[in-house]
């Protein structure tokens, strides 16, 4: 629409279906002009609709395990190849918590699984920017941006050791980001998004009352799925360039909310 | 109880009645071996049973309107004369919106009203520290600290101004805080409290149910004002000398809640 | 360049001269589409070189002391007229403390010094809003933007009374940004900037000093006016339609950096 | 000193030597009238001195890795034994980056350690809670600290994984918080102190430089081991029942610091 990222090269991480948030960025960044390849695990791509996504918007799928250092060491030289040089963005979109999946509850979980789901959700990242840092992929003023949630910051009882896993993963953000930002002149960011009814959204327990709450909560309403790429695009872009090290809140205002007048209403009853 | 602040001086500015956070502040502090002054404007010596209070801690009160430097002049030489020396402790716990007493709506105030409110709950604050800081009239390692409301970082709708007054408030306390720690070793601090049922807490408008929503949302539920007093004395005692800058909240876990299980199943009804 | 701004209106406060921040992003919005008014103070417009980016920018020029209802309401109106319809955007970039001016401490202010700084710097934001909302001006989706510093959250001292002012500035777009919301879908966001050499800035004792400490402690250097207006660009566009009640960092990194390795090698000296 | 912590009953991880602050506060707890347990890590036992405190103490030693479920439900259940009945305080002062010991840098981890280093320092934190909580170990208005630093927050660079391991210890105090508080009335809390010249502290690459760069941006200095302890004794008193979920700074005002005086004479020169 806006030719924000012409010329631009990236790498995407997560797209799983056309509810994905990184479906909604691959899209976008096709149409803001940019190229790209597109990621995701095996199984993901087995069980996902990616290569309709990569014909829909010309690129290539290269399949990886985000945990696996030699996969995307293979992912970002293949990159470069078919893309024709330096990286200008990423988006890690991944996430999954094994004790969620296996009905652990938060107090008493399998640390095998909170090792596994941190692994995938928080270090996969670390492991992005190490292969990318260290094989010097990305150009100058790249932007490098991973998605998260606020249950990072504030207690979401359900959203169980996956907090834990987003505040870490933040930490990355910041950790990583300084040495990216003072040798390569790199931004790295985390999104901090509404809750989302995505394929991962949807596996936490009583999702819907929570989207819900959330819808209430926040003055401008949830953030949607195509909004967060439309904000995402503008992280990508050459208008946010001395951004760095911050975790953005994208959620209609819910972040910043101490009650709001719809949810008094459930509080007041009549008399107000 | 415990001799926390025995032989330790202070001025205890805002206790009204039995309600206030600052008349069990005064109380505990007398049973922690404290001798102080208790101040408040003139119009609320008239209004409040300060005298009461007074009596039972054995302490002289002092009127002074906070907005004024030489009312606090006088206030703080006479109460350096009574107590024998210079102040170890100061709780400031004034606040008055204006606007709200009025019933104008944040979004068209009286202006004046704005200006009143501000200097009464946010400048006084400024002006106490004014005064003490430059007759030198604090002990070293002294504190002083100021009641706030997280409002100053939340939206709580209904607050009104007083959410940008304790914005401000909290502000001054560490610009302020800066210099009094670099040159007397003194240190300022915010107390951060749940909704309280006192005289002042009670004008504004849905506040029983903003206190039940309050006590549901958070995990301890709830501060009361003599758990408040009490917080505060750790704060004067000799156990937290290093904490300078602050805003502590003291609040159940409130301001780090996302959602709570008792607020979600307003949301949820039977499914869950 | 990207027509971000195609058909969109808007009213730009604070453009003194080409080292300001919002000349620049005048500049900048109309080359992404945008047409506009500018306002500053009479005396302002007596100093500054307006006319020649009016001229430049196609704009017209209203003069308005941003403190009087009055002059807003004037202000408003006028543009609507001009500009033929509602309000999509409006930069805030006003701020001045009296107290910096006449080279008072901040351990003792002239109080009505301090009333001063603080309606022109903050509550001025308030009544620009007061009066695009009370008058339905703003668009659906219009976004609102006041320029912040850090010295809102943390210690700066020669910074004096305009850290207070700046905190009750981002409470300002927090409080009224709710209803902003809530009632017209508008955002409002407060941008947090790097040190930038504008007329303004200088005037803070100091001041390169200062910006080299920013610069070597930012991974990625100050953020300069014209990044500053890029950025304020993008949350005009449509691109951020969900973010609000934010105050957003734009720094180069320096609000979450501890210590960077330029500074630390002022302490450390040979050893390390 | 003040009988604070009289009748209290609890368990304290991490005395190695006179130079730890969970050595400090086992003294100041058994000042304060406190019985309780000290444990480390087997290999801790043989390098420190805990018998010798245990002996000035009063206090029995347990032997406990605080990565197995195992050790820690025999320490829970001996302490029980030993103290006679539940527990009413627990200090949690384990940390360690394997990756640090071996130089390995930020960028280029060796990803088995810093899953060990993750183990040890936060998920351990996790599990301590986990027997405590399963087994109904803890008194109501029992409080349990664990010692963080804010590299959780901000960016340290000689700090490597260490940060990212207490941003995810951060976010179990606040994840398991709720529920200890929602289920027994046991607030969670974290103490982010400054640095210490601790052994675990000295291990950090140019240690010195950095202590003297955090003393001179500090306006009351460093908080010192001992202070610590004390601020750790207020925390297990009776004094802070609703304060939970929270991070708090023990750091002489480090964490609300832009910039100070000293730090600013480094780059003004002879000028100012």
């Amino acid at each position: 629409m806006y030719n924000l990222l012409k010329g631009k090269k990236g790498i995407i991480f997560g797209a799983l279906n056309e509810h994905s948030i990184a479906w909604k960025v691959a899209e976008r960044a096709h149409e803001e002009g940019a190229t790209f390849v597109l990621t995701n695990a095996p199984i993901a791509l087995r069980m996902g609709q990616l290569n309709a996504l990569a014909e829909k918007t010309g690129s290539q799928v290269i399949g990886a395990d985000a945990t696996s250092i030699d996969d995307l060491t293979n992912l970002v030289e293949k990159s470069m190849e078919i893309l024709g040089g330096k990286i200008d963005f990423v988006l890690h979109s991944i996430g999954m918590s094994v004790n969620v999946r296996k009905g652990k509850h938060y107090t008493d979980p399998k640390y095998d699984f909170t090792t596994k789901g941190w692994d995938i959700s928080a270090v996969s990242f670390h492991k992005v920017m190490n292969v990318l840092y260290n094989k010097n992929a990305m150009s100058e003023w790249g932007s490098i941006v991973a998605l998260t949630y606020m249950a990072a910051q504030r207690v979401f009882p359900d959203y169980n050791d996956m907090a834990d896993n987003k505040a870490y993963l933040e930490s990355i953000a910041r950790s990583f980001g300084y040495f990216f930002g003072r040798d390569y002149k790199v931004r790295v960011n985390t999104i901090s998004q509404s809750p989302t009814p995505t394929t991962a959204g949807s596996g936490v327990k009583g999702f819907d009352g929570f989207i819900e709450y959330a819808e209430k909560m926040s003055p401008l309403g949830n953030a949607t799925a195509l909004e967060c790429a439309d904000y995402t695009i503008s992280l990508f872009s050459d208008l946010t360039k001395k951004v760095t090290l911050q975790n953005l809140f994208h959620d209609g205002g819910f972040s910043n909310m101490g009650v709001s007048d719809p949810i008094m209403d459930k509080f007041v009853g009549e008399e107000d």
